[in-house]
């Protein structure tokens, strides 16, 4: 079998592990913003994973697209949310796509004809314009962080099928890649776009805090238990399955997320007093994205369009907190004090 | 409005905080067991709270627990759960009970009449045996670290009722104390003694990768969802409502107790290295009760009773390595692969 990872950051990076164990033949496609990943990654380690990719993996540039997807049966995307709908849109215009398997990594909400959608709906959307048919289309989730994964750390995740004709996914299954499948793959991606989200508020919990052993753990619990039930809120309004947010897809990923990576640490910093937007400046300035942030505004500007904010309340408080730059402290108590 | 607080340990001692914020007159009995806790308190600061207990707590010593509940509208018993069936036996020979709302804040299965039975069952036997009818019963549970309430942390608290006829519990409340109520009791307490048995897994996944930075988000996140999938399990063959799993008293509660807490700290004893009955027998020497270790071997023939010990395989793989001293790697991982 021969795949096509698009996007060689983090994540893309790592998924050549689990594939290239299973013999499976990877081209990993680098988008402009790659290139000096993958400079780095012909010299040696891949810098952000620390590690050399799996041998035979074969590294192709952003000008290399229609090279990268010959052939392949599969095609993972992992692409950062901003830059999806370009490069799907690119990958559109490839030969022999039409009837690829495509696997999508990429969390978020993301913007298409100037309004916040699901990544898979856009993505339905430019596919059956151009070939008149749906994608073979399943959205990837679950408690994955790359660097773990590329480490080889036992790791579960949530296969989002769109419909009962995409092939088998043991295919990919490894001894420390364990994998599950679902058919509300609605409920998978919006999962794993909001957790990002959510996630920051237990980083502002733990910079609050979390310093000199002060105690915080109860209001810890508090702000993830209502994080859950939020998350249950927008899947059922938006036709998922709300029983998705229970699995490893929804509150194990929101465990994770909470526990480490790069929205944990940008929510700690806007807990210990720095301004929401020159935290992620200076996240910005150290290579790291927290894509919690702007996948807050269109987190919001998505709830808004289903009319549901209301019944949102923590996902409002954030909002405050970050986009307005309210007082955490202040703005989380008082959300606390009105449960 | 006058309640009474069995049990001056951790537990006990906190609600007392709320209780008192609400004007409520307490009585604190102490067991037989908590006698220099109470000449601590008498002194100055709660030993354990390291804090002294609210102005107007009266403290009454384990002799006298009818003084203690005498005229009392309401009886909070936070007594160790292998001290519940003999404070319950002493207190329905108490006068006046009969009619007092029974909140029990202890948590795990006891053992009654040489059988693993929830709590609020072996009771209600009991104290339908004695008085011809079921008590005035409330479930108390939720991610409440007994420290973090009496210092005032907003934490959140869930009230599983028994029965509509018990008073309202927004009398409890305060502005960092928030209840919310549910009927489904059962559910309540089953999650309050099986997260502490689950937290062990979360801590010993700490014990074994924690140290150095090595990496393990990926695999304690598969384990906290398992965990509480098989929660929910048990909740759905008790007759309990498994959505409560989904809510403060489920998530929430393992969540706060993987972050913190005795068990946690338990399970990393073992994730470490140390042999599970010598790391008990450590922490009793230092004060410290990590009730998930007995509360596992009850808890395994509780789910033994109900026959469903095979659906319930990362309890089975907990019990490997604790009961029966397992390599706590190679059983997690080999678990993991499982999947």
């Amino acid at each position: 079998m021969k795949a096509a990872v698009l996007g060689a950051g983090y994540m893309g990076s790592a998924i050549t592990f689990p594939l290239t164990h299973r013999g499976i033949a990877v081209n990993l496609w680098g988008t402009w913003l790659d290139d000096d990943m993958l400079s780095s990654c012909r010299r040696g380690k891949h810098p952000r994973l620390q590690k050399p990719l799996p041998a035979g993996v074969r590294l192709l540039p952003s000008s290399e697209l229609q090279e990268a997807v010959d052939g392949v049966q599969a095609v993972f995307i992992a692409v950062s949310s901003i830059g999806f709908i370009p490069v799907f849109s690119k990958l559109l215009g490839c030969g022999g796509i039409k009837e690829a398997e495509i696997y999508v990594l990429t969390k978020g909400i993301v913007e298409y004809q100037g309004k916040p959608e699901r990544i898979s709906r856009a993505a339905a959307a430019m596919f059956e314009k151009k070939f008149g048919q749906q994608p073979l289309w399943v959205s990837v989730g679950g408690p994955v962080k790359a660097m773990e994964l590329a480490h080889g750390i036992p790791t579960l995740s949530i296969y989002g099928q769109n419909s009962k004709a995409v092939p088998d996914i043991s295919r990919f299954r490894t001894p420390y890649y364990r994998i599950r499948s679902t058919y509300d793959g609605v409920g998978v991606e919006l999962c794993s776009a909001f957790k990002n989200v959510y996630a920051l508020l237990l980083g502002i919990c733990d910079g609050l805090y979390g310093q000199q052993d002060r105690l915080y753990h109860n209001f810890s619990a508090l702000l993830f238990s209502q994080a859950a039930a939020e998350l249950k809120e927008i899947l059922s309004c938006s036709g998922a399955d709300p029983e998705t947010v229970y699995t490893a897809a929804g509150i194990g990923d929101l465990y994770v997320t909470a526990q480490s990576g790069r929205n944990r640490r940008y929510g700690e910093l806007v807990g210990r007093g720095m301004q929401p937007h020159k935290a992620y400046q200076k996240m910005m300035r150290d290579q790291e994205i927290a894509e919690g942030y702007p996948g807050l505004k269109l987190g919001l500007r998505y709830v808004k369009k289903l009319c549901i904010e209301r019944r949102l309340p923590l996902l409002g408080s954030l909002y405050t907190i970050i986009v307005e730059a309210g007082n955490p402290e202040k703005i989380l108590t008082r959300f606390a004090s009105g449960l």
